[in-house]
């Protein structure tokens, strides 16, 4: 060893003396990032050089989002860390969905405070399954220390002008939303009691499978990828509601310059949630968020294709209402419209 | 309001109710992220819907890294918001220049433990003013609040098959690097005495250009993407040497099934990294990291288009040696060949 090299971290050594050690980075992301998710013909090059290098076929167009989780705001430190990696996936997989685009490839960028191989083996299990059932390949990443932070970018493919936005709504657009918004809430509350993160009156009379299958939709949310695909060239304007129905249906409305009028008696909710929650309580539910579900304008026009493409991709979607000239998001409640204004998910609001 | 809304953290409020308070993460995105970096024709859909979309051309492969900046780990608390808002952009460019990738598009995932609107404009107006320079669209992101971290996911483009890599290196390839490894290093050194990070006999004795010289190559670091997309078709190779040169040399080569052969005396070393470090000290800097250099191997044949390549787009570029036959990093030091043994960052290593 001709000189004595300064070390970036106290106690860093070279390879040789690392074996048997807590393995380094390279390592790491062999051990449990290289290879996770599905294996695709477009990846050019993949994880292991500077960047990875992937096929964008003709004609088509690039959708990028991005999401982070972070502890405290997005998950507990006691939550299973493959539901932890599970729901890093299905939030961008639910952004890239709103488009109508189809998913290909992520990046996950992770820092933790130290090597626990058990949690990252687990996280990366529950983010590799999630990716490969619905053909994402994790391309490249980032290992650092530091508070635990995951973060991943996801892009994925829409065929050029066909991407679903925010702003396409009109006034007599029917909206629809899929599944139960309101019972990821629900099951964050049954999970994590001490949150007291939700009002249910009906959780101790819960029998075990409703209270299974909403924890379910807290720790391992699906994503409506196929409906958004299926959607395209039918909704006018979609979004996902992951920060509460009522702010992202008033986003929707507002980019497409319109009000929803939403109808109480239309807004779908499951036996388990009705259950959980008691008749009074389960609306507040839906400004939870953490629903990885879609919210869509339509021409009424097209309200039979809408249902074809829900049934056709076994997703449940009730029309919950309807675009209407002026501002906000009102509710139709027993024959008379409210005003509704209503706090969703915001980090730094105050 | 027909409901009381759970809120989703103690002390959240309506958007009526937060008019002069702490914004939110909505107008926080308006406010420094919006319309950041660079204007591009190929942007259908920026900042604010669920995703964005962005039209790769026809011919062409996508080239995607995501780097991440910690505290502690890649930055102080007392370091300059702008510094660290350009140092994320310029580790992804530096990938991408790696690839030979033109950069276009990044997600800025930032997490913050609260609204610190001097630091945030300033870390905005750094990422913003690199970004632009370099024709780079911040296209998304993500903001939430915990541990400081920001992570970029940034894109690029290059023509279909002419991506740089790490695997195309073959024996008796030259092995060139530009600028001045070990300056970043140095400059860490200054800018930060209290972490020892090198040790600098000549620090006392610098003049203040050498030193605000040095100081700079580690809080506003150049990327070399100009000639990353020079040497399509010229290098067999290439890496950054953001990790140390030791270290990324090693990887170059590996990966190319060959040993690395550096000539001691070939090493470039700029007159201010030579006066702050002294002769005999200069040569550990090169393990530092946080340089933005390239490395790459290229067929002797090409060394004058190599060298065209480099005053082209005004990079400073050494010969440092040559691929051989073996595994590993040699060094040849005063006629003799030490095998070289060194390592490199790890955040993970001990």
């Amino acid at each position: 060893m001709p000189c004595s090299i300064v070390p970036r971290e106290p106690g860093a050594r070279t390879s040789a003396e690392r074996v048997g050690a807590v393995p380094g980075e390279t390592e790491l992301i062999d051990r449990y990032f290289r290879l996770l998710g599905a294996v695709r013909g477009d990846v050019a090059l993949g994880i292991g050089d500077d960047a990875a290098v992937l096929q964008v076929p003709d004609g088509h167009e690039l959708v990028q989002t991005t999401d982070a989780l972070v502890p405290g705001a997005h998950f507990l430190a006691d939550d299973q860390p493959g539901s932890i990696g599970h729901r890093l996936v299905a939030a961008n997989l639910s952004d890239l969905a709103a488009m109508g685009a189809q998913p290909a490839w992520a990046l996950l960028s992770l820092t933790m405070p130290g090597v626990d191989e058990p949690w990252l083996a687990a996280f990366a299990r529950g983010l590799g399954l999630l990716a490969r059932a619905q053909g994402v390949a994790l391309v490249g990443g980032n290992l650092a220390r530091g508070p635990l932070n995951a973060s991943l970018t996801l892009s994925g493919l829409v065929p050029r002008g066909q991407a679903l936005r925010r702003d396409g709504g009109r006034p007599g657009d029917d909206l629809w939303v899929s599944g139960f918004p309101g019972e990821a809430r629900a099951g964050m509350a049954l999970r994590h009691p001490q949150l007291r993160a939700a009002a249910l009156p009906g959780a101790d009379g819960l029998d075990a499978g409703a209270r299974a299958a909403l924890v379910a939709r807290w720790e391992y949310p699906d994503a409506r990828t196929a409906l958004g695909v299926a959607l395209r060239g039918l909704a006018s304007a979609a979004i996902d509601v992951s920060d509460g129905l009522w702010v992202d249906l008033g986003r929707l409305a507002q980019a497409s310059g319109c009000a929803a009028l939403l109808e109480e008696e239309s807004l779908p909710v499951s036996v388990a949630l009705r259950a959980a929650a008691g008749p009074g309580a389960w609306l507040e539910l839906l400004a939870g968020g953490e629903d990885y579900e879609l919210c869509l304008a339509a021409a009424p026009a097209r309200a039979a294709a809408i249902q074809a493409a829900a049934a056709a991709t076994c997703t449940p979607l009730a029309r919950i209402g309807r675009l209407v000239a002026g501002t906000g998001v009102q509710l139709l409640r027993a024959g008379a419209v409210t005003q509704f204004s209503a706090p969703g998910f915001d980090h730094f609001g105050t």
